[in-house]
């Protein structure tokens, strides 16, 4: 049996502090100890402070604690992190330095040159800036690893496994993003209802960049981001969780259909808890990926791509399809620390 | 006062064939005084045949008229048509040969080389195939002209202006499509609420095709498309009207920003009837354009683009939307049969 | 040619504010003269402080008006009120004390004993409490009148027309109502997207007791309430504008179903301005009325009736629809300042 | 170990069967062995007769069924029916008369006096009506049995559960339907989307009767119904799964609000293998129950009632939500065959 791991929760009652709450229910390696919210909340129990948004009821277990301030010290062994970015940057830091692994799902230290941005299956290798960040920023046994932008971890696993086989030479993506990215009370039902919203605050930048430093390369001393061109426009659609990425892709080496659908089948999953038995599904229905019918497919871990053709333009296109809430947030961030105890730095 | 013409509707009971209906109420060139429909219809009065769909009633004058087979002679000057593919072939030839100008938003014969595919603002001078068709056909003083389909009718305009002004070299384009495109019963809702449909019966190459005559060149013996490699990748949204189109393009000579969109907002409108005031108008409101709020610009026959911005990948990207059976379906073609009678051609 | 009189909008910016803007251009009696809004607002010119959520561009005439705070004095005849109620009790009374007639849409002062809840066509005797109040509040020649909350204006025709005729025992009434009813960014579309939301606050008995008042009787000293007994449930749905109401009625005198019809349809418009051709429409059609395709009839401020059914626990069941900024809000203050006028009041 | 039953579905293509595939995987005492269908789909293997529509993929252990017509025998001991009733009511006599127990969600046969209307928690000791059937009918060891509309499902338990303790006198009931109780494609995304659909074909009547049947009692010979009024008024909202019902009722002898939620609260679920922990839960959140949060409350077999207060008409009013493909269908016909199991009458 597994050696348990008392987490705590940064930004607990938001939607994606909702999220890791629902997926931590029952999981072998970890159990929540410790809640903590912005002033407004702290004090409270979490149920009195959490406005429960997600189907079913909060888990029993939860329910009495009460959440704390966003500050070292809080009775847990590792940090998670949903904090927006605005409380983000300081509060992670001040766990790390209090010597708290911190998994974060904001976008505030992505960025950085020292900081993991994991997704296990594409860059379990970038755990080696671990080592750096601590020397350079001084922490001691703390650190922080993020994950990506929601949006990117919709695309950027098919977009690996064909950088890896291929090399990818440019990118062209639009993005169908769900209104859960965007929290609660976040996108007003007058903005969406009867309409597509077409623009997300930051978030063309932060694709374009996140992707091309998750497929980088770790050299030792750093990431040397992929070398490829990327271009993103992000819509919000009228959907409740899914992003659907449509994607046209330029390799360097150009392969058959055949080679490009294998690539992305082919690209491993990892044996962990949370890991799905397939990392990136294709399908050959000509009307899927659809959110509401594979979001939740390999239990909202697993990336589902479809209508996988020829381009005219470029040599390649394709839809790609994941769980906004889960593999673009908490359930990331929990395989992200699943990695780590796997490979023994927590 | 202009010269009034009595007009017929072919498919006058389906979604198009009712927006016909209500653009063409008070219209000072044209009058509806025949309906024809499929054999289903054929013998009732229009107010029964016709499950009515759009917003506000039935026009009075058109309650009445008594639905016809679809096939000549029809009690009128001129035939509007938005059969189904299947049924136009046949039938739009058996108008045309009988000496009907028609004037169809079907697909049949859009990417017959002597047939044009027709937006006036862009490639009026395409109207000498129609010598050549009747010549070709046999057909007397009848002949056929087609307008775009409904997706291509809200990128081409921008993408006509930056071919003239820049040339185009490659376009990459994402429609995000409105349910109203599919007709009635059309989209299921099961298929579309809480979610996005990535397939389209047919529309991919339609799109890809379409956009490269009808931004062609008018050589005097036919038309040569246009030289630049198109890709598209089309989406169901749950939208009722409007469709919205994600480009990046590559052009040939590479204007500044301004002069780029100064090549869309000075592309001209025409003078008829139904001409917006600005063919394209260009916002710089950065959560603009959406289709709630801007696809009745210019009645509904404005084009209305917006987010043009400097590619990573490309050149240049940005959004365009139209009212999709509007500028996309009955208003285009309604402004095509006011252009051929403004060139003495009808 | 009519007098014109100037106007100034309390509550300039919101969604209600806007619908005013956009109901009174153009109209032949009333000029925008002033905007006020919240200390936020104020001092911007109009087209930086509002933020324009309706279809069409906002009003030329009215983009550089400077927002003023909300207090007297303003450079208008007549003040437009859409305030939150939080704020409106005091700027209105403040207004009226200035000798500005109020036309309010908001609920502060509606079940005020000397304040007159108004919908022209139902109650317009209801103007006799203006002088009561001028007296009883010390007022010059201010005064405030209010129209009833948006889902009362929906299902309050019908029941008025019932009650005139047969006299009405008891109503019950379920309300689906629309978005645009919570303002923006009011509802949060995760709240509403594929969902059911079964609580406004406060809208229960606000329904409930607002009928009574509004079909009630002016004895020259007050209103005496209406004697029927009315329940309310009020649930929010996924409808941008157009709220329905499901009404079951007890009846003192049991008419015929043709009777109970006519009752409605007979039930006469006014002459005004805003009145609409009917009052009330009553289709025959079964499944109508619905909120996207009757909203608009009488240019939102008719009232449409369908489904009339002898009832199994009551006398009779209908549905009834109108269009909640329109009838609901502005249209219906709009319409209160037309009576007014007529009135010699103004 | 329980002992297992080979079951067949009828209809098992349509939207109520898939959901009897989905929750028939993994079920203790049943396996499939026997798919019928149309024409059309007879012959084909399931996976390529069936265009699945939930989420997540069909069950491995039924793509290879090859699918049977919609006649006897077929192979399996327990005959589920979801068929139209058009084509139910010859087929389901069918197989009754060919020794099939056949547990039914179609209309059919739901009023006929000797078939049980059933919810095993409300009225199980209606089963007696079996004997009186087969002696009638001539059946042998073959019997019809039925579960009600899946709007009345949603309703009844509350109003059971009154009826018992309280006697209801009367009741109006507004509801709020789903569009997956309209199959697939069903209905059409223009009549839904930003709108309410007032009107569902027979939909009204039935709830009205079903509802005193279901409560009724049975003595000996025959069902007397329930001796309540009711009146039912029936809407479509756009929400994918759960019907919400808006109730007022009057009753014989009045209980305190106290009383009247511990009759709800404490009627009683059954041990069944699909039973839910709580066949009723009243909760005291003011702004639920919640279709999208609430519906899948006991794996979707709870029914959740929310805001029970004193009513001005009647004496109570309340909220009650169901799902209503697996309550208010699929769900409810598995528990019914698992209480004829549980009763040995299978």
């Amino acid at each position: 049996m597994s050696k348990r791991y008392r987490v705590g929760i940064l930004g607990a009652t938001g939607t994606v502090g909702q999220r890791f709450v629902q997926l931590l229910e029952g999981h072998p390696q970890f159990e929540i100890t410790a809640m903590a919210a912005s002033d407004r909340s702290a004090g409270k129990l979490y149920s009195e402070a959490c406005a429960w948004k997600l189907p079913g009821a909060m888990s029993e277990s939860v329910r009495d604690l009460i959440v704390r301030p966003i500050e070292p010290p809080l009775d847990c062994d590792i940090v998670f992190s949903s904090l927006p970015s605005s409380a983000a940057r300081e509060a992670e830091e001040a766990f790390a330095r209090a010597g708290y692994p911190v998994i974060s799902n904001s976008s505030s230290y992505r960025m950085d040159e020292d900081i993991p941005l994991l997704m296990p299956e594409i860059n379990a290798d970038h755990l080696g800036l671990i080592d750096i960040q601590r020397e350079k920023r001084g922490f001691g046994k703390g650190f922080i690893v993020t994950n990506p932008n929601c949006a990117v971890a919709s695309f950027a696993p098919p977009l690996a496994a064909l950088h890896r086989r291929f090399g990818v030479e440019a990118a062209i993506v639009t993005t169908l993003q769900a209104i859960s990215g965007a929290g609660y009370p976040g996108v007003a039902s007058l903005d969406i209802t009867d309409n597509v919203f077409p623009y997300i605050a930051g978030e063309e930048p932060k694709v374009e960049t996140e992707a091309q430093k998750l497929i980088g390369t770790f050299t030792g001393i750093g990431v040397q981001k992929a070398d490829f061109t990327i271009s993103a426009q992000c819509f919000r659609v009228n959907v409740i969780d899914g992003h659907t990425a449509s994607v046209r892709v330029k390799l360097r080496d150009v392969g058959t259909l055949e080679e490009v659908v294998a690539s992305m089948r082919e690209f491993p999953s990892l044996g962990l808890h949370s890991s799905p038995a397939n990392f990136i599904e294709v399908t050959d229905e000509p009307t899927r990926p659809q959110p509401r019918l594979d979001r939740d497919a390999g239990s909202g871990m697993t990336i589902t791509v479809g209508r996988v053709f020829p381009d005219n333009v470029f040599d390649y296109r394709f839809i790609a399809l994941s769980h906004n809430t889960v593999r673009g947030a908490a359930g990331s961030a929990i395989l992200n620390a699943e990695l780590l105890i796997d490979r023994g730095i927590i």
